[in-house]
């Protein structure tokens, strides 16, 4: 065991660092977490050659400890790109990736998927789908989702996620309720009532999403819904799709969702209309999980 | 024949007035068009109680003439809402349900179809599609789409328009052009190239384009696709999408397209790509066929 590892078992920070928000996590010597704090400084909010300034206020508010990040930190806009690592991949792979700034702060890589025509890139679920399977929650030959901007849908094999794809759900939707026709009728809020799930078994058992939105208009015009009931159906539609792609690969007996409870909820709705098994598990712990399993293997 | 038709039959101008343009037609006795213009004028930049001033300029720029409008000038955004007319409708139920505004001006209605689940509505092409069957340009049995911000597909039953759909490509295409992670991407000049014509292929033979969507980018980031190629790669995949939903329904020999010649290319060449023969029409002769087929009926 060297210097460096020795102090890693001391204890560090964990990071969650996306585009929009950083989620920051003090972990103790046993793997516990003591501390943390989340707030908007994503990554795109931090200038040029302000990333030491950033990484300096997280330590100030939890200790002076190293720090291990994940998300889009990596990336090209981020602090220090850490290349793809290509699937199949496993907490292994990835901390044999570890993109050292110095030697008190190391960046987990994201995963990149290619094959024939297909090519898919991920950076931050990685690591919360892999801490799922390290911590007995996800099967390691399960298929999993993680709801988001971008959902992602991963499948695994013996502990290492083997392929995935993301589908753009979050940001579609975003995207119809802010600047499209669409947009007065989607600002109410979105429930897993009987109307999301009717759109999202529709939406599973038929193709054509980008005819069906229209029709969220078409039905309130013509006093075939409620427009207060639009957010809901629409975001139905769009969710019952994502699944369809995600039923399109082989499962076992359940279909695990990862992330935020309010989207996780959404999507284990839409998959219960497939009559799938959905187990529903929170980002935060994953994180953790998987975090810790890299730190140990630094 | 009332005072009224005989005043149309010295000639009127007829008016194509959408959303965001407004296109004026000064038509003489003998149906010919004679003077015209178009503007930015559209319905949302015109404010409340501004019609009559905004049509006084139009006859203003033309002559002192009966006009008839069509198009969202007729919606509950417009100058006088002019309801929906059930499908199946040809030329004589749109003439009969004209809403007018004073004896000098009519408001041609939209077209409604409800049948199942599925509701539409759409406003200013119907007088398109038939105008291209009065003119003999299209097959009064025959399939037929309208690209544009909302394509309509539409199948024709002895001449009149017995079934449509609305496909939001072009709105989902500007969403993402302007708005979305792909913005940067998008830029680019659409072309109906290589690249186009294999991403059409692919939606058209493959659903999941929510999916497809977010490869635009990992394409590039992985190296797999060019950047300049990234615009109409995604407006392949798009109209590709789009086309597919219109294959789902019986056509003859051909297929017809109507509309501007920038966008009647695009989806040519997709559905040439589904293998199927294309005829593409001008928005504009088709709109002059059949608003004069309406005034010839008050």
């Amino acid at each position: 065991m060297d210097e460096k590892s020795m102090r890693w078992e001391d204890g560090f920070i964990a990071v969650d660092w996306g585009t929009t928000n950083r989620r920051a996590y003090l972990i103790d010597k046993s793997g516990k977490c003591t501390d943390e704090f989340e707030d908007h400084k994503g990554v795109l909010s931090v200038a040029a050659g302000g990333f030491p300034d950033a990484v300096e206020e997280i330590r100030q508010r939890l200790a002076d400890k190293p720090l291990l990040l994940a998300g889009m930190v990596g990336s090209n806009r981020g602090w220090k790109e850490a290349p793809y690592v290509p699937c199949p991949a496993g907490l292994d792979e990835l901390a044999r990736a570890l993109v050292w700034v110095s030697e008190r702060e190391a960046i987990v890589p994201g995963l990149s998927f290619l094959k024939n025509d297909r090519a898919d890139v991920m950076r931050g679920e990685e690591v919360q789908l892999l801490g799922a399977v390290a911590s007995g929650s996800l099967d390691p030959d399960g298929l999993v989702c993680h709801p988001g901007t971008h959902n992602k849908w991963a499948t695994l094999l013996k502990g290492k996620i083997s392929e995935f794809r993301t589908v753009m759900t979050g940001e579609l939707f975003s995207l119809l309720k802010d600047h499209s026709i669409l947009s007065d009728l989607l600002q109410g809020k979105v429930e897993a009532n009987d109307i999301f799930k009717d759109a999202a078994r529709y939406s599973i058992f038929n193709e054509s999403l980008p005819a069906e939105l229209f029709g969220v208009r078409a039905r309130v015009l013509l006093g075939q819904a409620k427009k207060e009931d639009a957010a809901s159906y629409a975001s139905g539609l769009l969710i019952g799709a994502d699944v369809r792609v995600g039923l399109s690969y082989p499962t076992g007996a359940n279909i695990t969702v990862i992330g935020r409870p309010k989207l996780t909820r959404l999507y284990a709705a839409a998959i219960t209309e497939a009559q799938r098994t959905v187990v529903e598990l929170g980002g935060k712990q994953s994180f953790l999980a998987g975090i810790h399993e890299i730190a140990k293997r630094i």
